[in-house]
């Protein structure tokens, strides 16, 4: 009954998404609210994950020769407003710190919204020579953008990234790693996150502040709206100029050089909830999951049972993240929690089946139960856990391959919009004109001008008909 | 020649001690300034160090079943106020965020000096019964104190640190908490970072504010000034109190619960600097050096020098941090270049090497140089690191010993201080008014009473005559 109960508390996605959305982030202690509007608690599960992504990010960056460091919070109004279109961008969020103790500051600072300004002014200082070239770098650190409206992990005043920036001899150099990183970014959503991102490129007006390019990855939701889950800016030589950033090729001739910035954020976490999630809650894909394995003992006040389930614990650890939920609850609560909590495998060992050798792996991605001898633990739990990686990354794809339509008419573009979410695939002349009316009449931006599947489904822009030239996708977003 | 003019470019420590410090932190790229008054830029290879011992730190915390978890940046006025004490220690270096945006904000948030207000403002929310506790949580987080004197990692305005915060059902547990917390500090500096600290508990005019009482481990520098290198706080029941916790305990009674905080922060990377260091750089203790063995080639531009380089890089991997400086810079450039930046083993390897199948390995620590088979380096290497991080502690331990004076008078102690710097042991009455007359008399400030050396030097104060109580360690401090 217990179990019942928990559960009736998560809303169905059916009913309302954004409260399906809000009870999971609550209930399976992800985050809390704080007393600071906008901010939230990011708690012991939440985190768990978000450093289990870290780690694997971290890796990828370090792998390529990336280098972390760690730039100071804040950002002196004069240095911010350098480059005209990213003050521009940032400076209407920007926090503003005026007092230090009792003294009023000459020059207000804001809280880094982003750190283009302050790295440009380091590599000022350290970049003279071509050697000193590339410049591989990378900081994790939170950041603060005064939102109007917020939600946890999506949109939240304060939130956790990383930032990369990096400096290259050469445009071609620093293209390469603008689109490098958003393939690190886009193989990390297929392999750990188990979610099938579009890569491709944002119109000018999506655009980060005072890039050249913004390269993006965006992913498909439960409720068919897109999230952008990552992007890859490329700066050109625009803020190496701005900043006075120069150094000495190898003809000895000082030049200006070449910019990138990408990042993420716990927005992944988002990303998760709502790419896998069911109307029992999380479910995590195994690579990320705080806890693979959760050991619910059954008649645990038995003889040998817990001892047994301790000596699994032991066994498992050595293949998984495993624990042992000896708490004194009922395995029926313990089972609702552990599901809500969207753990991917529960193994169940009661008396009996002790006596059988024997144990129950419950599945949390597709609710399959099998019976497995407790001497093939270790071979069949790291199998299954990939199973279920690759299960919840196929079931996401095939979503968002069902969730993809095509349109070539304005007329059509506004029905699809209307009736459907999702990925909408039409043609666009290159205006920003046509962004704007589509947003206005059909509820919809431009979220990136895919890589792969530049299909020409038409020969017109879907807006107002003139030659088409790119192939974008469309959608309502978070 | 080159590396003689770079070694020349370090002050020597008798020259100028705060000026070697200085030059170290530059020239061996640790940290530069930023445009930020007070904030530094932590660089690749600082940030590396500190990745290294937040990696052992953490690791230690969670095997004791700590969480991960991450509070906001901002605290509102309101809050920070709760709490008396707290509130007289931090307003006077908060930085306060007036603006978000364009629009005036109705409450000043200070950025977080220290985060207990935050916290008890959640274990509000999320504490009920006593099976919700204990509570073991700690972020890795940075935090703002606008101070007026400021030094690259020792006092910094903005620096990185953990701040560890539990709540506990009674007054035993949180007590037997806070000194095992400052124990796991103790440890990490001795078997990381090779300093031998003095644990010891705070005199009430040094401790927390809000505190019950504050415990520390204080280390010794190399010029005989101590180091407060990480503290834990006890703070009894106090702030459950000020912010409204309670727990129903096992008879179902309202009570308060018992909590503490713990934090250690970059000024570490200070201590190492300032404990192992010398006339030529940097000294690092091989646990937490980014590169423990870094291998030279000699004649590099010859046949199979640097295959052999790299082979042997390729090799060592499995054993230790290792790489391979194949620049064009000159040997001897490197030599001191690597020296600078501690690196604890060098390895030069050149043609003749090569034919007798042996490498030349250099000790950061005595400069000694041994030659070795190729063919036992992965045996000889992890042996020999382990020797250089035992050597760094035990000359440390050493110099603590030969730099720790006694004094039973008023006239000795002063003169002691006046004459050397270093720990002066010396018994205390216990009042306050004496720490304040040995601060204006002898340049001295209680540094802890320490849990071991409880030796009674003297049945008197060593500045009022009256009955001592405690035996104190005395010093000048950062």
């Amino acid at each position: 009954m217990e179990n019942k109960k928990m559960v009736r508390e998560i809303t169905a996605m059916d009913v309302d998404f954004a409260q399906w959305y809000t009870d999971i982030v609550k209930k399976a202690d992800l985050a809390a609210y704080s007393n600071v509007k906008g901010f939230m608690i990011i708690r012991p599960y939440g985190y768990a994950m978000w450093e289990l992504m870290q780690s694997a990010l971290d890796g990828m960056f370090k792998e390529l020769g990336h280098e972390n460091i760690c730039m100071p919070m804040l950002i002196p109004e004069s240095l911010l407003n350098i480059e005209k279109d990213h003050v521009e961008g940032f400076a209407p969020e920007a926090a503003w710190v005026t007092f230090g103790g009792s003294e009023k500051l000459e020059e207000r600072y804001c809280i880094r919204p982003t750190s283009e300004t302050l790295f440009c002014d380091h590599f000022k200082d350290i970049v003279h020579s071509w050697r000193d070239l590339p410049l591989l770098y990378n900081q994790w650190v939170s950041v603060v953008r005064w939102e109007k409206t917020t939600r946890p992990f999506l949109r939240t005043r304060e939130f956790l990234w990383q930032e990369g920036h990096t400096l290259h001899a050469t445009r071609e150099e620093a293209e390469t790693e603008t689109l490098n990183m958003l393939d690190v970014y886009a193989r990390f959503c297929r392999e750990y996150l188990a979610i099938p991102v579009v890569e491709g490129r944002k119109t000018d007006k999506e655009k980060f502040a005072g890039a050249e390019a913004t390269y993006t990855i965006e992913a498909l939701m439960h409720d068919g709206k897109a999230l952008q889950s990552g992007t890859s800016h490329f700066f050109g030589d625009g803020f190496s100029k701005a900043f006075g950033v120069t150094f000495a090729d190898k003809n000895n001739q000082l030049t200006h050089p070449f910019q990138t910035s990408w990042g993420c954020t716990t927005r992944l976490i988002g990303a998760v909830i709502m790419t896998h999630g069911d109307d029992n809650g999380l479910v995590l894909p195994p690579k990320v999951a705080p806890t693979q394995v959760m050991i619910v003992p059954v008649a645990q006040h038995k003889a040998g049972v817990l001892e047994k389930a301790a000596e699994l614990e032991t066994m498992l650890k050595k293949v998984c993240r495993v624990k042992v939920d000896n708490s004194d609850n009922s395995p029926g609560w313990k089972f609702a929690q552990h599901e809500m909590r969207g753990v991917p495998i529960r193994l169940e060992i009661g008396p009996r089946d002790i006596e059988n050798g024997v144990c129950i792996l419950s599945r949390r991605d597709t609710a399959e139960k099998i019976t497995v001898q407790l001497s093939e633990l270790e071979t069949v739990i790291p199998a299954l856990l990939q199973e279920i990686q690759q299960n919840l990354f196929d079931r996401a794809l095939a979503r968002r391959k069902e969730m993809t339509y095509t349109a070539t008419t304005l007329e059509e573009i506004k029905e699809t919009s209307a009736q459907k979410n999702g990925f909408i695939r039409a043609m666009w002349c290159g205006e920003e004109a046509c962004e704007l009316k589509l947003k206005e009449e059909a509820d919809i931006s431009s979220r990136c001008m895919p890589f792969e599947d530049q299909e020409r489904v038409a020969d017109t822009c879907v807006c107002c008909g003139k030659p088409a030239k790119k192939l974008v996708y469309w959608g309502k977003a978070y």
